[in-house]
């Protein structure tokens, strides 16, 4: 039997857009397939099946013989072959990403793993939104940064404040370092580290700057003293301070002048955040009570920088407030490099296997007298849930990654993106370093038409034919 | 230092009903706080530190000394005491769910572990969210089912199909076993594990039953060879087939009566389960085909229930579609018993830490010289977003649970709910059985009104004096 996981939409459901970046697999493998199963799992495993029972039903179905027979013939190692795209690969919506086969008695195998497997959606769609983010900030500074998009500054424009709205620490892990793939701003540190320290040889990821958090701030006799702390300490750097503790406007027009001597005198960098309220509103009061308490100069592109001074935006940020928000910024004059913006439950938890569709569907069947069948699912009640029949292949056309037949010499070996990963037990993976997981990503996401036709034609011929199949 | 946490909403900013409950902490607190730090731990935290630098810095801040000295003073257990309500407390918003107090040198770390415990938001709104959706229930059972409420076909009626829809399969054990506290159904396998064995001494939480999904349909020649093989299987128990693989009209017009035969001499029951397409028009699609192949009778309350079938919905279902479909149902004459969801992304995914609201924050400090001060964030650009000042007790009035002021002798050490649960390293708890869970939950919740002034008059006054300190 063979199925395959795809996405089947753009981010969501756009239709003009419809790359993504594939990611998060190697945790996945590395986490759960290299784990080989013992016998006592199995009786474990026997003992849950034989109690979650059907109502009226003595045990609910498991398969305890092929488990046995695995663990004896393939040292405990489940067993199914897996393909898939390399990490960091960027595509368009319907290119098969992993695909499982699994051939003899371990046939009914096939699916086993689809839920753990399919989990790959989350760490693929962080990354997907991440990086369309990073699209957005890319055309703000193109208009209004010295540098334009080049700029040093923008992989910090977006900081990952999603830590604490996770559900565990392990999504930490996924959804963080997915953003890490196109920004290098993070307060999620469970992320940073594991990047770092698991996945590029420890050299550093991510990066963050000295900031407060309310409870700082309530916890001085005043903010301005709570200012004054972060400057005698940070002021030669980079600092951020939250400012609507009490009053964000009268903390812009009363606090914020009180600490300019002591700001200006340290030399550093200080980013005021507003914390509720409107997010367009907030940030052009933070940056016009900078302009009026600080300065501007005025960029090469014509709009004002702020001197040592800027906002950033953490509070209900999404992919559209952002564009709004910088849109707002830019209207006023302000350049991009000015607003930083933190994204936390929009960034690690507001997203789900709909956002790009992600499913795993049975492709293939060879039955017990030895008929092969190519099978696929087409629902006349949701055109978009189809899905492709046979033993799926995948290589670029025209640089286009593109699906094909797996059989019919329409895709050399050497031509198919979807490489061996896991063969009933480990293989040799060459996994890239973090960093370099960063620069192809970049380089692959710019490279790639926004929408394209994935379908090659001997692929659509196949669609063709199986779809006219007798069902009942 | 101290610093509490609480749920500021009702769920999706219900302003009628702000009940919720507390489910999940004793998880983060056995995975994470039982956790003993060694001096690798601290060394490899600096080395981390060390290089997740600000720009322009030469390391992150991290007290390291204080780590060194927990781990000396206290055999590596993180130096706080954490009070929190018990498992399964029902609560309406603003009620504190924890308190964290450090004190001395430690005092700082404080809110160090925020991130951590914080995440509590998650199964608490999974486990408000599943019992929202018992509510619903339960009075369209009232209405139309023979013995009410309290059917013993209730708790199967919401079935979790989350799993492949979560980040990680830690998520999964978490939000799965908070959907547990309201229900039995589950396909959500980590969790009824977990709560079997890890919660409930080996004794069945969940249930399930054998049911198809397309790739079984599709694999087989025809749909009717495919429920032919589920029948001679398992059709003297409940089954379910998914139907819309190729046509859902067809697949009732033409297959359900070609299998009607050996369906009904196996003596059980078929449950016809549409994926796609308005989940209001194929619930009652699947009804009215029932009714037409297998018979309706009628049941004391004047609905019909088709004779050994019925529908299971388990696409884009959430609360307000949930709602919607049962509504439709019995406007139809059908009973609501002939109806079971499945509720996936949108039961374990489709939530976020805003969804109820959750936030930790200080609430009081002790400075170096001595002088104690009540502390909270009092932002005029969002009332709801205020903290409460000092120490807290919580304890019921008339029932319901009311925040005090933890001095003042308001509230006996007895009478408090906020227990101690771990205290500069592990303390005796009695955690309760999943079943003695499940069993408080039913009856908190239902004793609790659906909205309540949680804040005691001692509070109140409290909150006036400290919110005219001056801040500026």
């Amino acid at each position: 039997m063979i199925a395959y996981g795809e996405f089947r939409s753009g981010y969501s459901g756009d239709r003009e857009d419809t790359r993504l970046v594939f990611y998060g697999l190697r945790y996945i493998l590395e986490t759960y397939l290299l784990r080989q199963w013992t016998l006592e799992d199995v009786e474990k495993s026997e003992k849950f099946y034989r109690t979650h029972m059907a109502p009226g039903r003595t045990a609910f179905p498991f398969p305890k013989d092929l488990f046995v027979r695995f663990i004896e013939k393939h040292d405990g190692y489940f067993p199914i072959k897996l393909e898939a795209l390399p990490e960091g690969t960027c595509v368009n919506a319907h290119v098969p990403v992993y695909q499982i086969t699994s051939t003899g008695e371990f046939a009914p195998l096939c699916t086993y793993l689809e839920t753990l497997l399919t989990m790959v959606w989350y760490p693929s769609t962080v990354a997907t939104l991440s990086r369309r983010a990073r699209d957005v900030l890319e055309a703000a500074f193109e208009q209004s940064v010295d540098g334009g998009a080049a700029s040093p500054l923008l992989p910090s424009r977006l900081h990952d404040f999603g830590f604490r709205g996770c559900c565990t620490v392990e999504q930490s892990v996924l959804g963080g370092t997915a953003h890490l793939l196109s920004f290098d701003g993070t307060d999620t540190l469970s992320a940073a580290y594991y990047a770092q320290f698991e996945l590029n040889d420890g050299e550093p990821i991510g990066l963050s700057i000295p900031a407060t958090e309310h409870s700082v701030m309530t916890s001085w006799p005043s903010e301005r003293d709570a200012i004054l702390n972060m400057i005698s300490h940070f002021g030669d750097g980079i600092f951020a301070c939250v400012m609507d503790s009490y009053d964000y406007a009268k903390a812009l027009s009363e606090v914020v002048p009180s600490i300019a001597e002591a700001k200006v005198g340290a030399g550093g960098y200080m980013v005021l955040r507003p914390d509720s309220g409107d997010p367009v509103e907030t940030v052009l009061a933070g940056l016009e009570a900078a302009e009026k308490v600080f300065g501007v100069d005025v960029n090469k592109k014509g709009y004002k920088v702020p001197r040592g001074c800027g906002v950033i935006q953490g509070d209900g940020i999404n992919l559209h407030k952002l564009s709004a928000i910088l849109a707002a910024v830019l209207q006023k004059g302000f350049s991009a490099e000015t607003v930083a913006f933190g994204m936390g439950g929009g960034l690690l938890q507001k997203v789900n296997r709909d956002t790009l569709s992600f499913a795993t569907k049975l492709s293939h069947v060879v039955y017990a007298d030895g008929t092969p069948a190519d099978i696929m699912k087409n629902p006349v009640s949701d055109a978009a849930k189809i899905s492709f029949p046979g033993a799926l292949a995948v290589k670029r056309v025209h640089g286009i990654p593109t699906v094909f037949p797996a059989e019919g010499g329409h895709v050399s070996p050497e031509e198919n993106m979807l490489r061996v990963v896991y063969d009933h037990g480990p293989v040799q993976n060459d996994w890239k370093s973090f960093a370099k997981l960063r620069q192809q990503v970049a380089e692959e996401w710019t490279a790639l038409p926004k929408a394209a036709n994935v379908v090659s034609k001997p692929l659509a011929d196949k669609v063709e034919t199986t779809r006219h199949k007798k069902h009942v």
